[in-house]
């Protein structure tokens, strides 16, 4: 196999989601048409690091010409309540809904001692800089619900007692239809110990 | 969202094996950090597509300076048996398991009147006039096992009717490390009516 077609596989195996065998065959699927699909893919890949970047303020994806993004800016939105996600990707889930209307701040990442990511590597100092300065009432912590998430959950939780600030986050309990013989032990335990008076 | 990044995702999901959801998931561990595996995508993207091609001859992904490529020009492979795929990555594929010896010839599709693509997409006309010139004495047919892979073959076999060459397939039947009882009707059926004297 030559050189660059392997170092393209390799490439490709790293995007999420993506594992070797399907790097395959993407590669190949770009290379079998250059002109065509692979021309195409180029194009607006260059197009959209050239036009797109992360929004200074919240990290949402957002046009060069256009930062702070249009969450940002938009008065409509409260200021006094802030979203705080891991990822661009989740503010667009976020938004997906529909019903926050508050702001948002992406960490770039989470607490991951296993790859080496710190609290070094996190928009901590953004986030307590930002509490101050646009008078935050509200932090909503919307991570995920893995071990390494819970253990970013905790320390923004320690930084943020220091801040005069409500600490909030997602509810745990039953994911929307689902079949309660086909929940885990831990989301029914939560579900249990949070349960709602009806 | 910024009609750049709507075009990107759309492009990502058009990959194979890429759906609306992980389209996203890339397009934003692309855009999250543009200097990093931003930049590096696109590197290796634009040096794959100049370095790398289809080889005039199989089709198999080669590089631009080498072409033919070194399957078909490789002196201890044996010219008498042509193989004959769909995809340059069936090539890869078949080199994996390391038991075939002869040449290649990528079709570079197959036969689907839904998608629009008929004989004329193919590249049959190269493969007859490959069996004349190389003195191909069989042509061995890789195809896939669906409906338009075999309206493939079956057009195949009647083109190379005309052609003074021996035409096999590859066999049907149980796929290694399989249980029985997980075997669909049809594949067990195909075992059953290719029994072998053992």
């Amino acid at each position: 196999m030559p050189e660059a077609l392997d170092k393209l596989i390799a490439t490709l195996g790293r995007l999420p989601g993506i594992g070797r065998r399907s790097a395959e065959r993407i590669a190949m699927a770009i290379l079998r048409d250059p002109a065509g699909s692979g021309a195409e893919l180029l194009g607006v890949l260059q197009n959209s690091l050239q036009q797109l970047i992360p929004c200074r303020t919240c990290g949402n994806i957002t046009l060069r010409s256009q930062d702070p993004c249009v969450l940002c800016t938009d008065p409509r939105r409260d200021s006094r309540i802030l979203c705080v996600v891991e990822e661009p990707l989740d503010i667009l889930t976020m938004e997906r809904a529909g019903v926050y209307r508050g702001r948002y701040h992406a960490l770039m990442g989470k607490l991951s001692p296993m790859r080496g990511e710190g609290v070094r590597n996190l928009r901590v100092d953004e986030l307590v800089s930002r509490i101050r300065k646009e008078g935050v009432a509200e932090v909503l912590l919307a991570l995920n619900s893995d071990v390494e998430s819970d253990a970013t959950a905790a320390y923004l939780h320690e930084v943020l007692a220091t801040q005069n600030v409500n600490v909030t986050r997602l509810a745990r309990g039953l994911p929307a239809g689902s079949g309660l013989s086909y929940t885990d032990p831990i989301t029914l335990t939560r579900a249990l110990e949070n349960r709602q008076t009806w």
